[in-house]
């Protein structure tokens, strides 16, 4: 039934839509000023790298998705989806893992390096890369499950059935 | 051609497990000691968590591309062989990427956080992550080389002719 096949995977790409739209969004509005020792610095998501990062792969992401979902696909342009998934499930789990890793700094600091966690004076900015940080990975896990069910479509269920 | 196929796919693999293997030996045996205001500390990548898992992502990878490589493969294994070749192309790149995130900030420091670069004081152990880093960025590269390739073959050269 290649029509339920398609539903299924136009479901997980919405999901994964909506998933990667907050991701921006959360990531995006996370600011906050704190003032420590008389000093008054703003935490923004643009002073790190790895946030920018993970706010273009998501943005690139949510683009392709609205793009894949709009416009109806004809004759071999599934196929060329395909490969493109594959590009969208490492985009996104790169960002992540990026974003992820200087999060934990931020939150527990890296005393071999001398690196003092910041979530303690701006804990607002903190809970904003969190929540974008979860939304990153239910976006990426779509994702690849979306990319897996693809396969599975291709090869048919005898992948999982384990008969030849 | 089948055999040649198998031929490509086995030299993409053997590459990449070279690259993977590299990877591991040149992160774990990074570490430099230095005396900074009379204080002795060591740099060792088992000081930070991203590095840890750049390791264990890198090593998983290098044992499975040696059990494809030693095993026979019969009927449905390849089929098995390309969903696990997906899972290695995610590890390999989000270990990467939150490896990467970590030695930049190592590097050029994060002044918004108060984080200082620590390369000026343990130069070898930056060069040591630097070398791991660029053979983990060689190691995923050339496994979602090898997964574009097995799709290739699954779906036919239809893909790339953008003929019907």
């Amino acid at each position: 039934m290649p029509d339920l096949k398609m539903i299924h995977a136009a479901v997980l790409r919405l999901l994964a839509l909506g998933a990667t739209v907050a991701a921006v969004v959360v990531m995006v509005t996370s600011h906050e000023t704190a003032t420590v020792l008389n000093m008054k610095f703003t935490a923004k998501y643009n002073n790190t790298e790895a946030f920018m990062y993970f706010v273009v792969a998501n943005a690139v992401a949510s683009g392709y998705s609205l793009i894949v979902l709009l416009l109806p696909c004809k004759s071999l342009c599934w196929r060329i989806i395909l490969i493109l998934d594959v590009v969208m499930v490492v985009l996104l789990a790169s960002s992540m893992s990026a974003a992820l890793a200087i999060a934990q700094v931020g939150k527990k600091g890296n005393s071999h390096a001398g690196w003092l966690p910041i979530c303690g004076q701006v804990p607002r900015f903190c809970d904003h890369v969190g929540g974008a940080i979860i939304s990153g990975i239910a976006g990426s896990s779509l994702y690849l499950v979306l990319l897996l069910h693809s396969i599975y479509n291709v090869l048919g269920s005898a992948i999982f059935s384990l008969k030849p």
